[in-house]
């Protein structure tokens, strides 16, 4: 590796500086990602091309001069291994035709295996060649909640009623569905690691909107069946966005880093979550401020992470927003790289 | 008054019963509201026409029996009032043709005064004399950085990125906008309190959007303003929603009540929040599941907030979802008025 920074954070070394990502980085903000899309009929075509998907990857690692690549994909890649597809509409995001209601919904469900995901793992095994050890490659997946949300409720909601009714009035069809996710996760992401993934990264979009009982019940034991699964292999990043209220037990994961949103302060992350690497977290909307602006609050954020030291990447607290300014992102990045530890 | 026990639980005093309201009561949930929708044009008429207004907010005290009236309206009557118009489409939510980006757009607005809402305040008289001392009336107003978001954003929005963008790229002109919007709710929730209501809610539905930073530069200032204001004229609940992240600063707020969304645990509320009455906040999808799953959560609930004893008035922890089965609702209310403390 000749830029090992991240690997080294995540373990909670101290790093001679500060590495970066953005989690979307390989997305709109970038011209050649939105030339990509116009050659292509739509967006699970390119997540569905390897040649596409890794050029994808690529593109924020050569043009921003990001510490990583993220495989170029999509967390509803589980949801159709198992046998439920998907579209994804424009502007309007996923949409499921047919979603789990029923024990009965659940049986055509299958665990998915390799030959489901071969895509995935053909642009890791490609995107892992043309890296060519410059900086290490990320993999991910969402957490089983997240993922039983979309499966359920089948489109993206505000509330998510239709997937949380089902914790509360039939939680033994709930956890029957979430082993079955986890199951078919565990197997995806070990399969991305032998594909060439040097870290993964765990997505619990939706767990903020469960209440502190049911994130326990129904959302953290399955992300933690998966960390233990993949402890040894690789370091992994859990990302519980909007459900720091469980702070306490997620310290207790067995994964080395924790993804923070915006809405956590550093220092009471650092103090509740010990032990863990920290990864975060700037509120993207900062990016469409002035440079200064950008410069302060980034440095802010630093300084807020890195006392005590510990290990830390720096992030956004939340995929960036595809219309912000890729010069603003380069500023952000630059502040980063700059830093004086 | 024949029933005062919110008035009581507000001001701190243990009561000898557990009192209940539901935010939304009045709402799609009801027949009687299903039918007076079928009868008006749109959500706005129904809002603008007193009578009805009245006719809606009755409805839940007779059909339920909840503690409390909240008047029949809406948070974007203060926009509307301040210029700024918008219609409420369907099924989508608020739309606002012109939004406030500019200096120049903030002149056009203006503080808005009493015939701009005389008829909310027809509303409440006509109300407060058909309850006649029943049970108190609950007045109300969005929280102005919520109020903000809608005038800037222009409608609903999960990210609100570009009300969000000028809080960080020209924070003078928010702050100016903040300032307007605060005025105008301050002289309508005094209106709402001379009209004849005995308790007022601002809600904050989109503090959880907010960096702690941004939260207690953007929203905490002006909703302490406002309780400041009202401060001797009525118990004020203030709905922090999403933002118990600031519960240190919270608790500092001019407020006597705090309605908690159900991410926040009522233990860890009552230990943050002390001297506080607090309000909420069974998960709304609870009330999707059978009886005794309704009972069981219910009564958790109830403990964890009674315990150690304080000012408490059962709610849920946000609005009821329209397509909950009016049973399953009186079955949750039912179960805190039988209640033995």
């Amino acid at each position: 590796m000749k830029n090992d920074l991240i690997l080294r954070a995540a373990r909670g070394e101290q790093t001679e500086r500060i590495p970066v990502w953005l989690m979307r980085q390989a997305g709109r903000i970038l011209p050649g990602y939105r030339k990509l899309r116009e050659e292509v009929k739509d967006f699970k075509e390119l997540v569905k091309t390897p040649a596409l998907a890794c050029e994808a990857t690529l593109e924020p690692v050569n043009l921003l001069g990001v510490d990583a690549a993220i495989i170029f994909s999509d967390i509803l890649v589980v949801p159709e291994a198992m046998g439920l597809d998907y579209q994804m509409l424009e502007s309007r995001g996923p949409f499921f035709e047919k979603t789990i209601q029923t024990a009965k919904d659940l049986e055509t469900l299958h665990t998915g295996t390799t030959e489901n995901w071969s895509y995935v793992l053909e642009a890791i095994k490609l995107t892992s060649g043309e890296l060519n050890g410059k900086v290490p490659l990320i993999g991910f997946a969402g957490s089983p909640w997240t993922i039983f949300a979309y499966m359920t409720e089948g489109k993206g909601s505000k509330t998510f009623s239709v997937a949380k009714r089902m914790l509360y009035s039939n939680p033994e069809l709930a956890h029957a569905l979430l082993k079955k996710i986890t199951l078919t996760t565990i197997n995806y992401l070990k399969d991305q690691v032998k594909a060439g993934a040097q870290l993964v990264q765990l997505f619990d979009s939706w767990g903020g909107i469960l209440s502190p009982e049911a994130y326990l019940e129904f959302s953290l034991p399955y992300i933690s069946a998966i960390c233990n699964e993949l402890s040894g292999l690789v370091p992994v990043i859990a990302f519980p966005k909007g459900a720091f209220f469980c702070a306490k037990e997620l310290a207790k994961v067995n994964c080395q880093v924790i993804q923070l949103d915006w809405t956590v302060d550093p220092t009471d992350a650092r103090q509740l979550l010990p032990g863990k690497s920290l990864q975060g977290n700037l509120d993207p909307c900062v990016l469409y401020a002035d440079k200064s602006v950008i410069k302060t609050k980034t440095i802010e954020m630093i300084k807020k992470f890195t006392i005590p030291s510990g290990g830390y990447i720096a992030n956004l607290g939340h995929g960036v927003y595809p219309d912000i300014q890729i010069d603003n992102v380069r500023h952000f990045i630059d502040t980063i790289k700059e830093y004086k530890l």
